[in-house]
């Protein structure tokens, strides 16, 4: 498989970029930002798109060749925390999710004609798109092998039929990734295949919303029908049947990426707080002064940290080693996801009564995080998976001649 | 100040020492470990020394022109890792505090003399040492502007007075480094000063041993008392009245190294109880296949994965900014030792009945951890530490032009 | 000060009432729910509040005469659980905030006068309060001694100036408490007094709502401004001066019925997760047989548990000591908002997707909590007393002859 | 079944006994405490039985006629905390485990003769007793229905055949009450019976002792082996059958007092930080003036008073519903396992550098109080019981009508 990102810029570029990112963050894209639990403005987001790419920041995880700044997977971090300081910075930077992981995705398995189709546009902010694995119940959700929707060989394609939901971004989606269950052929193993479907192909119905706590994403996470939709063969997004392989490839760093975006709205959190702690009085001493609520603000900083150390390791990895990285991505993901909930419910405590009403955001901010504990792998799920690995590892260490620890050996006589 | 450390070694070598230090740790040095609760033996120390050294991984942190293996500090980790998977792994490498910590100090502050005749000794394994900084209430404790120990300049040198406790290897040292208060001078700032002195120097007497929960090093924590102990002008370690700031360098790895060595010991006791839930049968199933114990594991796994990533993030930072290094130092100290106590608590839960019994070591593992969150600065003090940089920090940089959040925006209408 | 609530019901009468509001809750009550963060509409309120007066289940807490069922104190808790099972129960059986702790109040401390022209609508539901005590900062939040609206004697009467702000219920309110500053006089102590004022005095003004996360208050918690209101001297709510004091019978009850009716609401959550996870399968079982889901459930029992044991605890106490128990319903408020909270999170993290959607209420009822920990004393401004109250009360017992425990003692020799 | 407890004080006399278990507790008791670590001198016990005796405080628990106080269990929680304030003083007043737990269960279950023989010495303290159920892996452990020991018919009586562990007090018992499988009979159901035997009966043999990181228990929990040991049938205590039955009679309330004696121990941890950080400074306040520091006794303050209530109100169900009331009994020992633990682990922490040495018992009481987080009953085993009830209770709920809360509702439209 051809590396089609690039293999990244170098660490003063990076550097550079990520100080370029803060100050457009910071300056042009808070300036916009709608009121607390406002989606952003579709034209908003156009303008602010622009200006992005005048300043030299946009698409920063997209390779050059199509139109982004070309930081490799490593890379990503420090700027992709800045965009997320503000809760609308990664749709500005059109390095949101599902869009981002799509991008990822179609430039590691897209043929050269997909990715000028597809990934051209999507890179460029001219089309946005989504992606549909999850299904209600009892289809495809924290078990991906319970997928129900099917593709059935046509003539000269495939007919899709299935029902998606969550399928978040599906309202304004030009087009969609969608998986769906496949038999065995001659050539491809019975499993599941990805495809590309214009989301104005007969057959696809949006169908309603599914209200969520979060709100900054437009459209919310609609159900989608697909009802004997054809697609041509070249729809079909790497290899037949080979689909839950692929979306590993996607999966781990979308993870990672969202883990990101949520640590750099954590840190804004954590700074509104600050501001708050050192300007107000409490029994005659600022906030910050007081003992239980420096209790408060360290906890945060070392979950920030923490977050941030862990993210680094395992994008390393996702660089060096993808199957282990991707591995890893499931501790980092349950790491962060809580620790970003833990900074942002601290720093609303600290704020008190102005906290829980929309005189701040952080009401807001916290129902935007709170589904990142379930979403991508609930933290229950998670853990299931990293306990499963842990043990299997470590069994076979023991089988290969580590020395076995779990033999009880008692002592006799005084102590 | 000349840089005596060696730059450190290429990354090829760093993973074979590493892999080379499993191997000696995990075969003759888990061999001759003594029963849970008692101290190693100082003649097993020595001949598992001896071969340490005919293994190359002696000293990994000491240059090797004074016999070490020649590790840069943000290599470090991985080795004393795979040290501290044997409660007696440190002390037979020679990477054990507080003899590590003073190797640190002498390398960066000695005169050649002082490195010859104290550095060299130490680091060979021929000489242990001792830290004095800690003294009885109302002394230095977690507060270390309260020293009340004093040296006073008298012809040719110094006389130093005072009552040091809790003074960690003191009874089988051959020298202590000790922190004493000192009046300005017309070359020196009023401050405190570190003093090289033999403990068989006239007025030195080891008081009494303190006895604490953890038991492997050998001695305890005794008592020492200064009473009018005279010394040369030449065992001033680095500069007169600088002591705080110099303890400083030492104190920043000294905390990050406790990290790796514990967390090493975390993986040995997540090792025995994966083992033991991995063969244990109850209520029909491995221990390790249902789901409370399996909650249990994940979590360890995570708590020991992110002390791993913040170990190596401070790390690096002590390498390329000691001071900021120094700084976030206080985090990783704070999230490895609440974090490896959780890892060996757990460890031992799982190991039910047999876990708070000395068939196996857990029970002690947990009782030698504990004090780690007091030591070298308690998770309180360290957190208020931690929130006062972070505040003041914040608040600079919103004196400096960063946009101030702390403002309460109430909008009118409906939502 | 007369006893104007009952003595309370027989224990087997307690229960009947329990059972009675059981059924009438689940019943009617919640048939009518609103759905996921809509307010209750007020007609349908009235509706409700009159077949619960045919059930003879209205206004638990209220003494018979006034049109209640004549609870004591310490028999509220199961009825006002039983309430608060559904969000918008209390409101229907006026045992809500703010009026319910109004009524006590009025109870307690009303003229007979007061009693008929306040108590008797407010019970029969006919009319509707608020309590106007917080004001922006830097007056009264936290630290009640802010104070900052006064009232000045004037002929027949008090004038009253000051803002408020966060008056749960103000909008829909026919009269207010409202706490404000007034001077030493003959007969009275410089402090504060009560005031009961009609919303339409000339000079009241409602303010701008405050949104906030929670919304099934009707009308949101807005800002009152009071300008130079007159009122009579009749208006005093028990004695000038002292309006600190009464609060404080106020608030020990008002804090213990929210922990009441929030614990209610608790167990609605966990059933709804139980409910789910008996009938949900993944990888092939029950998510109710999966260990880390049944580590959360029992979690949960034990939260639920223990919040009713220290409310039932707490309110005896209030009952028989209520000095005793107004500081033990500190310890209770933290114990049980903190409770709820995490029932709440870990019932809607059980339902996975649906729980951050609306398609389940659980979103909105962690919304509808999270201003609990914060409201009627932070979890953090109760620690602050809790601990101040105990190292108090501690350090008093010593000094009355008990055995000091804090002195060192070491021992010398082996172990 | 006879009620033999008696049915209890008048509740004046109830805390008459408290207050006068109190002063025998910090008078005597404490001034004859051992170091930390040592086990109480059984003469010293001897002579402060006596003592007890006297003072009329002496096994609280047992009914007058077997010359203890009278309590009734929903009477013990008071006098059993005020006991634990001691870790020698529930031995001294002869409500330690194992014995107590004996005690009950001879007192409820035992033939009239049996109690002459075996519960009057030991509610005298003139024998002491233990109680042999858990067995070696895989045996009898965390699931009781493993149990391997068996007794089988024989001429005039039974032979056991079997081997025992974790047995507390065996060392210095005089009897023992034995766990074995017994076949089914024309009369008897399979299961297990529990047999009273002498320890110095043929066959039996003291094994091994364990030694565990508590201490104060004299002689540690031996291996116990019963090698074709001959009882008569009089030996049958309760019925033949029926001992898992019998030993829930024993289970709920041991549990109950192993919750009340340690939440003594844990006043006791929290009064020696109190006096610590009431006396002493840390940069110019008393530590118990820092806000950390108040937050961690704040916190204490709230485990402890909710572990209290939550012991009344399984005590109060205990006796009026023992079924119910066992079931309770693992929520509370769940809740006042971990709470002890927490409460001691933070006293210990605010004692600094003192704590974890035996200067002050703060390291010793955490090593007492570790192993009950996982005997009776370890964490994780009563979670997965208790969320089996309450998913089973609930599942029942729904069957039998109440409104099934489990469907998800999706709502059209804007929100």
């Amino acid at each position: 498989m051809q590396r089609t990102h690039s293999s990244g810029l170098d660490p003063s570029e990076v550097e550079d970029l990520r100080l370029r990112t803060r100050e457009f963050i910071r300056g042009p894209v808070m300036d916009a930002e709608p009121r607390p639990g406002q989606a952003l403005n579709l034209a908003v987001r156009r303008e602010l798109g622009a200006a992005a790419k005048v300043a030299g920041v946009y698409a920063p995880h997209v390779a050059r060749e199509y139109g982004g700044q070309g930081l490799a997977v490593e890379q990503w971090s420090g700027v992709f925390q800045e965009a997320g300081y503000s809760p609308i910075g990664p749709a500005v930077l059109n390095c949101m999710a599902p869009d981002e992981g799509n991008m990822h995705m179609l430039a590691l398995l897209g043929t050269e004609q997909q990715k000028r189709d597809y990934l051209l546009p999507l890179a460029g902010g001219e089309a946005t798109s989504c992606f549909a694995m999850s299904e209600p119940h009892p289809g495809a959700g924290s078990d991906p092998e319970a997928l129900s929707t099917t593709a059935a060989p046509a003539v000269g394609g495939w007919i899709i039929n299935g029902h998606k939901r969550f399928i978040s971004g599906a309202m304004f989606a030009g087009f969609v990734i969608v998986m769906a269950r496949t038999a065995a052929t001659e050539n491809a193993p019975a499993g599941a295949t990805m495809f590309l479907v214009n989301m104005d192909t007969p057959g696809v119905t949006l169908g309603a919303p599914i209200h969520t706590m979060d709100r900054y994403l437009p459209g919310g996470h609609p159900h989608v029908e697909f009802d004997g939709v054809k697609v041509l063969g070249s729809a079909v997004l790497g290899e037949v049947g080979r689909a839950f392989a692929h979306a590993q490839l996607r999966l781990g760093p979308a993870r990672l990426t969202h883990c990101m975006r949520w640590l750099g709205l954590a840190r804004r959190a954590h700074d509104i707080a600050m501001d708050r702690t050192n300007t107000r009085n409490i029994f005659g001493s600022h906030i910050s002064e007081l003992g239980i609520a420096q209790d408060m603000i360290a906890s945060s900083v070392i979950d920030i940290e923490s977050s941030d150390a862990i993210i680094a390791k395992c994008a390393a990895l996702l660089a060096s080693d993808p199957k282990a990285g991707s591995a890893l991505s499931s501790v980092a993901k349950v790491h962060c996801s809580e620790a970003v909930y833990r900074v942002i419910d601290r720093s609303l405590q600290l704020c008190g009564g102005d906290g829980v009403s929309d005189g701040l955001p952080l009401a807001q901010y916290l129902n935007e995080v709170r589904p990142f504990r379930i979403y991508d792998g609930s933290t229950e799920t998670h853990k299931w998976a990293i306990a499963r690995r842990a043990t299997k590892s470590r069994r076979q260490s023991v089988e290969a001649g580590e020395p076995f620890l779990g033999s009880v050996r008692f002592y006799e006589g005084g102590r």
